[in-house]
């Protein structure tokens, strides 16, 4: 990639405040070089005071395919866009913006579907599978929609902010009947275990669903990247689940951005 | 490079319009890594009419640490620089940025240090050359500046635009008593040639100078990069002459700008 980087090349950001955290510029510049594409990702700090003259700016810059967006901006940048999927549009949210050929902005939300592909991955079907999904911010909400789209017989949303919980649950009772409120965070008689919430972060936090009740017929999934392999996910192994990690959804999302953002999906 | 690249890499921007031209980007990038610095320059296309609110957002993007900047946007830049220095402010023009201290930019011209640092790595002095210099533009009037601070005995300027070569000479006649007009492009009773014009880059040019006044205790430069060897080189070269291209300039140049914007200059 390097080799190519100059005047020519094309240009992608990605969009945050505080921004240092972020991976995508690494993986998904990969992922343009993979595909033959002469085009970078670079991480680019916007304050919140700021958002609103970045996408003015923006719309005028003349090498500028498109965006990578996350916290704070995901929902002002579904605002910059003049055209969005279904999901976006449902979710309120873009995390993932490229130009329509008049030049204005068309949005999606991939944050669920890494997470669908990685599960995919390990030859684990939806259709059919009792969810559980645990946490209702940005990402679980993400993941919610993408667990219903892809054919889950029912989710359940536990989240211990009861009001968020209910808050997701009725966003998405319009659209699908088979989406409850969960009252616990126990794992019995579900079939797949989504872990949305940030528990496993840190070396005291306690596990996110009950582990007594983990049985080798569920598979489990974790959105935490750090610990590569948090507890959640050894609990699951030990209790003989499937299971997917952050790291892996990360990747699966990868690809999804990657090619969004060429234009290839 | 392209491993380091993520969320923590620091920013540089190549500003300019038309942007597809310039090769800074991997050059510069290519400079930090070799210098240890997570960091990379990558391209952007700035219109004009958007050039004054590129410069009041770039102030406050967290992880932007400066800008090299190219046509038109050079006399601009330096109007958005906070401090600069004397070659930058008696040339009223930019084409390096990066932040003091306190977050506002510094500014500063290279454009013609590559030249300088060109010949002397060719074991040229300049202490005691006559010069003559063909092109009064920006390139031209930067090179003319760094030639006179580089010590050279006297400096002639050739433009066939007189207007613009008297309006040169009259700017660089307020610091140095060294420095006249040329009224012919004859390098005759010169020790450093430069070519700071066109010529060249097109099949069908005539010569910058006339060819037959080329002796070998001459030194002769030329800004064009393509093609590599220019004619004038070619000419010079068949004359005995030491010389320099525009290739070689440009890389001086890189090292000299990578140094600047990470402020080891």
């Amino acid at each position: 990639m390097l080799e190519r980087l100059s005047g020519d090349t094309r240009l992608y950001l990605t969009v945050g405040h505080p921004i240092p955290q972020v991976k995508s510029p690494g993986g998904i510049t990969r992922g343009f070089e993979a595909r033959g594409a002469n085009a970078i990702l670079v991480p680019v700090e916007v304050p919140p005071d700021r958002i609103d003259m970045f996408f003015e700016l923006a719309a005028d810059i003349g090498n500028l395919d498109g965006m990578v967006v996350t916290i704070p901006h995901k929902f002002r940048a579904r605002q910059a866009c003049a055209t969005v999927s279904p999901r976006a549009e449902l979710l309120g949210a873009a995390n993932v913006l490229r130009r329509n050929p008049d030049g204005g902005w068309h949005g999606d939300m991939t944050d669920g579907i890494g997470f669908c592909n990685a599960v995919r991955a390990k030859g684990i079907g939806l259709a059919g599978r009792r969810a559980l999904l645990i946490g209702a911010g940005g990402a679980g909400s993400a993941i919610a929609l993408s667990l219903l789209d892809g054919g889950v017989e029912s989710l359940a949303v536990f989240d211990l902010d009861t009001g968020r919980r209910d808050a997701l649950v009725g966003k998405l009772a319009t659209r699908y009947p088979n989406v409850a409120a969960a009252p616990a965070a126990d794992p019995a008689g579900y079939g797949l275990i989504a872990n949305a919430s940030p528990a496993g972060m840190r070396p005291d936090d306690p596990l996110p669903v009950d582990a007594a009740g983990l049985t080798p017929a569920m598979h489990v999934g974790d959105v935490v990247t750090a610990p590569e392999v948090p507890p959640l996910i050894v609990a699951a192994r030990a209790a003989g689940c499937t299971t997917n990690t952050g790291t892996e959804m990360y990747r699966a999302q990868v690809d999804v951005i990657t090619d969004f953002l060429l234009g290839r999906d």
